[in-house]
């Protein structure tokens, strides 16, 4: 049978939806502003990649699904979160994202602030919570705490924020500050999206060692499809297009030029790929996905 | 040897500070705005008594103070991240903090958010990075860690700040929304500021239960006189005097007045100290902070 990359996203996806909902369920007679704001920020479209990577890399050691499933979630929140405050008029000050006003636009700043603030908070709850009533071990969880914490921390995803608010407006950035900064930002929780998930499927440390250099590649080169996208609008980017040059972000393709930067795209995903070259057919979603994103034109 | 309170929470300040700050260091060659005020934020002074609770609480079960140490700074790592989040323009809009100025005030908006989400995020890797390496199970780290999460999320620590911002502004607020309000704002991380030390204590069930009555009744107290000494001014607040009336918040004292205000703060102590009628004299500290926090003139 042959594997269909866009139904298998698809899936998870709904998959990934439908639990993300049920974790922030409310009571619809009494939900409050802030409710309707967490539900409104982390189930408002998005691709997923970051949960779909967790749950992909868990099937890629044989993992059980509902093992990984409630992790990705909480991943994907603390992503959520992440995109709340990053859009903050205090931030990039951005009106749209994945096609729909920002939160604060909806919910104003302060709900949006606590929006974001509750998704980082909720996120932990749930890998225990849910962790512990799905049957992971408590030194498996501490494990990936320490992991996601560190990740989204102020070694992590925060200190890439920092320095991408500092570099702004700055003329002469150079390649190495733009790809410090995606590593930071938005690799960092790419890498423990997969590693955590194929902790939770019981792979070795060499094994997770090759994820690590796998998403690291796939992550930057996501980074900058994504940055090329935000020039050539593609079909719909689903944020402003142009929205990069607007808050003088100085950007790869900028720096090197459109046609580079889809070589160097490409040229990290044979990296990423040749990271899993001893893994066997179950890896073939992560194969597949690092395609997949380099081809993307969304 | 008569116990001294005043020594006491000097001597545990101190041993928390310290701490925080070993937790918090950067390399000082090249320390980032976002670690200066990150460490701005968390070691610019305060009381230190949600995590002074916990080593309290952790004491009246015979527990390794060592072991208590690094949680009780993570929660306190929290609790600086909501003085960060609930002074920014967009939420209180204050301008002093433990009477110097607030940290969006120094180090501007953005980074202030950062530095807030930072110190949430770093607070979970400090309970399992230390939790581990100091010995501490974790099985008891993951009940910590939801714990924690539960009291400072979604339906914690921040539904409590977004009735406070949603009840600004309107008359007739009720007592019972004010004391709902400041029960989920301050008294639930207050609450697990406590069972968290006496579960690193090994404490039992029905034993959890009385402290968290204990903190329950000492939470509202010194939220009340909290209250109390923004309007009567005493030595020094260490904010602006008034800064509640200014922000149009309804608070205890204006609803009952001043003088049933500081009898219920006596009546919630004294509620307070009848929990912990069946512990021995580990205690004491527990019972001192309680008679200490409603006489206090700060």
């Amino acid at each position: 049978m042959e594997f269909n990359i866009k139904s298998y996203l698809a899936s998870k996806r709904e998959l990934i939806d439908r639990k993300l909902d049920a974790l922030l369920k409310y009571s619809p007679k009494s939900i409050t502003p802030l409710e309707e704001s967490i539900r409104y920020s982390a189930l408002s479209g998005g691709k997923r990649l970051r949960p779909i990577l967790t749950i992909a890399s868990n099937e890629a050691f044989g993992g059980k699904e509902e093992l990984a499933l409630p992790i990705a979630c909480a991943i994907e929140m603390i992503h959520a979160y992440s995109l709340i405050h990053d859009d903050l008029p205090c931030m990039d000050d951005d009106s749209l994202r994945r096609g729909v006003p920002t939160t604060h636009n909806v919910y104003g700043e302060a709900v949006a602030v606590l929006a974001g603030d509750a998704l980082l908070t909720d996120a932990f709850n749930v890998v225990v919570r849910e962790g512990l009533s799905s049957g992971l071990r408590p030194k498996v969880l501490t494990d990936i705490i320490g992991d996601i914490s560190l990740a989204a921390g102020s070694k992590g995803m925060i200190k890439g924020q920092s320095i991408d608010l500092a570099l702004e407006g700055i003329k002469n950035v150079s390649v190495e500050q733009v790809e410090k900064m995606h590593s930071l930002k938005t690799g960092t929780m790419i890498e423990i999206a997969v590693t955590t998930g194929a902790k939770i499927g019981g792979a070795n440390e060499k094994q997770i060692k090759k994820l690590s250099t796998y998403a690291k590649s796939l992550g930057l080169a996501f980074q900058i499809v994504d940055d090329v996208l935000d020039i050539e609008g593609g079909k719909s980017i689903g944020k402003e297009v142009g929205a990069d040059a607007r808050n003088k972000k100085t950007t790869y393709p900028e720096l090197v030029g459109l046609k580079k930067s889809k070589l160097k795209a490409r040229a990290l995903t044979k990296k990423a790929l040749k990271a899993l070259k001893d893994f066997d057919d179950r890896a073939t979603p992560l194969r597949e996905i690092a395609f997949y994103l380099v081809d993307r034109k969304f």
